[in-house]
């Protein structure tokens, strides 16, 4: 089937169904019943046949869901069985923190190289793979058909940066700078605004201690 | 007025407001109509005016809002303007780069420790401040008056610190780690799953090479 009918709210639940399955699969579990799955999720066990029936036929009458089976077709709706070249730029310690991030490579992310424009970095070994200067990005992208960047700098220079990436053509951006940024259409942005999520932390603690109850 | 009539659709929008007006008061602009506002933020000026005027009477006619005033505002009811001691558990490259992050203080988060169980990290200074053992952790959390706990470490040693840091008290859990936590209903929990980023990011990824057109 076509994945073009999935509505966007399920396609924002993919990625935890994906992650709860993986959690089985590492304790041995080989199938499972909608009503378990909600009992673990705290998702109702309607909204997850409801779910999980938009890819059809996954689930059997009073056996439940085999879980790898399962697993491994949301993988393939995530596209998490392709490989992707990604760079980092921005070599401090988020980058470096990313660069070091195991679950890229279980997602099929392949890290090419890391970019900085701070001379002191330059040639410094992240990974095995030393820290490259913004002149050597482009060359770089097209030879290395780099996909993905991620940028892990200050919001002036990701927007800079953004702009050079779109001009050597890559496809995705995931964006940590404290910005949004402003691509063409076809270019594809996932934000990570951690500082927004800091905020949404101190809304709900400001509540809990002016004593409202706080409700997840 | 109280803010326990305001929605979660509206708060969830309110740290992007805040994040815009801190930009326009950066480059010194003292007012801005909903229309501009509505440009910038890609947000509908109507949508703006009805989720600002839940805060009463920030906009006036003809003259629009003044930008200072709004920022303020929203920071109080954010709780931006009062301190939180935190502590992170983990003292790996997140953790690091977590603790050297300087958005914190600026929104009033207050570093006071870093933790880790890996002995050759004992003493260790991050911003001068050396990573402690976990055994120590109890006591520091009580004679700190720490709030809140962020987590930058494996999932099973995630779900085992959370418990611990719950029976000290702790009152709000900053989760970077892959996995929900099961923790009372008092206590505050704002996961960061880095992970189903990327995968949104790997979804939209395999639809633009699929030939759909990618819709932010």
């Amino acid at each position: 089937m076509s994945d073009r009918e999935i509505s966007q709210a399920v396609i924002r639940r993919l990625p935890r169904y994906y992650r709860y399955l993986g959690e089985l699969l590492e304790n041995n579990i080989e199938r499972i019943s909608s009503n378990e799955l909600s009992k673990r999720m705290q998702v109702t066990a309607s909204q997850i046949r409801q779910d999980l029936n938009n890819f059809g036929g996954f689930g059997q009458q009073g056996y439940g869901y085999n879980v790898k089976y399962l697993y491994t077709e949301i993988g393939k709706i995530l596209g998490l069985e392709e490989n992707h070249n990604f760079i980092i730029v921005g070599a401090g310690n988020l980058g470096q923190a990313l660069a070091n991030y195991s679950a890229f490579e279980a997602r099929g992310f392949v890290f090419k190289g890391i970019f900085d424009n701070n001379p002191i970095l330059d040639g410094v070994s992240i990974r095995n793979i030393p820290v490259m200067m913004m002149d050597d990005i482009k060359s770089f992208i097209k030879e290395n058909e780099v996909e993905i960047g991620v940028l892990t700098l200050p919001k002036d220079s990701a927007i800079e940066v953004a702009k050079v990436l779109v001009d050597c053509g890559i496809k995705a951006i995931w964006n940590f700078a404290h910005t949004d940024l402003d691509v063409p259409g076809d270019v594809i942005v996932e934000n990570v605004h951690l500082s927004e999520s800091l905020m949404r932390l101190s809304y709900n603690l400001k509540r809990s201690n002016d004593g409202y109850h706080y409700h997840k």
